[in-house]
């Protein structure tokens, strides 16, 4: 099944208390185009600047995700430069250029628009809207959110979020979302608002799903060494959707192994920096560490 | 099976954002007599002042608890006070007068040294050796403690350490006790000290047990109203060991059904102040609860 994205696709510069990189590739649509790319063909929309290296491209092409929908722009491509504590929980943003990004109108390609699974990654409600308008009849849509939004266009998010299936944020997000400290609580208002899928993850503590009345507790992979965690959560959503897109029926049983196969890939995003674990990855790889996580939580 | 217990008798003053309670019955071995005794038979050793209230030894006494060893001395009961922030995880203590227990010498009743299971409640570790050394033969010894105990009594920890099966200790403590962040080289680090069971306490987020080179994740129940959370250790303890109380085998299977029995019963705890859950609970409403654990996690 085909899987469009719309999100930024970015040079990072991220220092954390294991190493550091600059201008490295990332992005909240190349982070869930290559976690998807394992599991079904992708479709990007994006834009970059004429500075964007040539090899990244490449390497997106490489995996089999289609890249027709990332227009090169004059100017400079979207940056974004952040450090870690030790405690990896804690994250300070040094800046955000959005640049190229910030006059981009995304217009779908005519073979994106049959896509059948859609993520809107984490960019301004308004473009979400614009981009899933120009969506004919798809099966599932996803999105993501983050602070920034839902404090500066929370009506454009209200507006997305009633057209969505599925909402996929972060536990502190769905309590500024809501105003309720307790998730059970923050998830059955999101509920209200319109997506029957409420996905909360929590970092190093896993991920909740809200579905059919019931919640479904995902854990998160145990690692002993953690390198980066820029763009898990967009890996997670690469993972959950991949695997959907497989499946025949989104029932309780698909929902939450797609849940577990968000957490693998997500795990292996925080093992290395930038993409560097998540383009070498393979079905196998992923398969085995789903393993895993029967032996981490059977009982 | 009999289980000993050795820990605080307290009275407590506890105020969270729902509400306000005022030198109710509280302490380390209640809250885990309290939580085993659906279990098993539980012995506890402890020591109240004359003031504390004899109803509140009959309660223990009308679950089955033997109070035997609950030495009433001159003086005033052990006291706790403290407060809440809205996010539970934020606990903020405003007073701790040790009073009888500052000069508790533990010695156990004869029939108390023929238990089976022991259970060393936080308390000061050079105690904790002092009550082990009297029991005869135990099949499974199990410990807390905490970070002042960490700090000032690092050594008679450590030597508690060698002689325990079960080490029960939050995150934050294994890794003030450890030096690492990372839960999963922190709990190795513990492994070798002495203890072939770890299990690292996250509240909110669950909890982790470390056991024959493998971890297990257990999630804590899902509530959409959290009353007060004192004790929820010590109840959590007490689930464990007294699941594991009823079981002719130590292995995977035990252990892991034990942390869920665990969670169930720190899961009651948080609902409402004081015992007040855990006294009203039963057996079928515990059982029950495991198998919304079961809803919860299976994929």
């Amino acid at each position: 099944m085909s899987i469009l994205v719309v999100g930024s696709v970015a040079l990072d510069s991220v220092k954390t208390p294991f190493g550091e990189v600059h201008e490295v590739l990332g992005g909240s649509a190349v982070y869930f185009s290559l976690s998807a790319s394992y599991f079904s063909k992708v479709y990007l929309v994006g834009v970059v600047g004429k500075d964007f290296p040539p090899s990244y491209i490449n390497l997106l092409k490489d995996k089999g995700i289609d890249t027709e929908g990332l227009k090169i722009e004059k100017g400079r491509t979207f940056r974004w430069s952040g450090e870690y504590e030790y405690d990896l929980n804690n994250r300070h943003t040094h800046f955000t250029h959005l640049n190229v990004f910030k006059t981009f109108l995304p217009r779908l390609p005519e073979k994106y628009k049959r896509c059948k699974f859609v993520f809107l990654g984490n960019i301004d409600p308004i473009l979400q809207n614009k981009v899933l308008s120009q969506i004919k009849n798809p099966k599932l849509v996803a999105c993501d959110s983050m602070d920034y939004w839902i404090k500066t266009k929370r009506d454009s998010l209200l507006s997305v979020l009633r057209k969505v299936d599925i909402f996929i944020i972060n536990d502190s997000e769905a309590r500024q979302l809501t105003g309720e400290v307790n998730l059970v609580k923050a998830a059955k208002q999101i509920y209200s608002f319109g997506p029957r899928i409420i996905i909360v993850k929590r970092g190093e503590y896993g991920a909740l799903m809200y579905f059919n009345g019931k919640f479904f507790w995902a854990p998160a992979y145990l690692l002993d060494s953690v390198y980066d965690p820029t763009g898990s959560g967009d890996a997670f959503a690469g993972g959950f959707l991949g695997y959907l897109s497989t499946c025949n029926k989104f029932n309780e049983s698909s929902l939450r192994k797609a849940m577990i196969y968000a957490s693998v890939i997500a795990s292996f995003n925080v093992q290395d920096f930038s993409v560097n674990k998540l383009k070498e990855l393979s079905l196998k790889k992923i398969k085995d560490r789903y393993q895993e996580f029967i032996k981490l939580t059977k009982f």
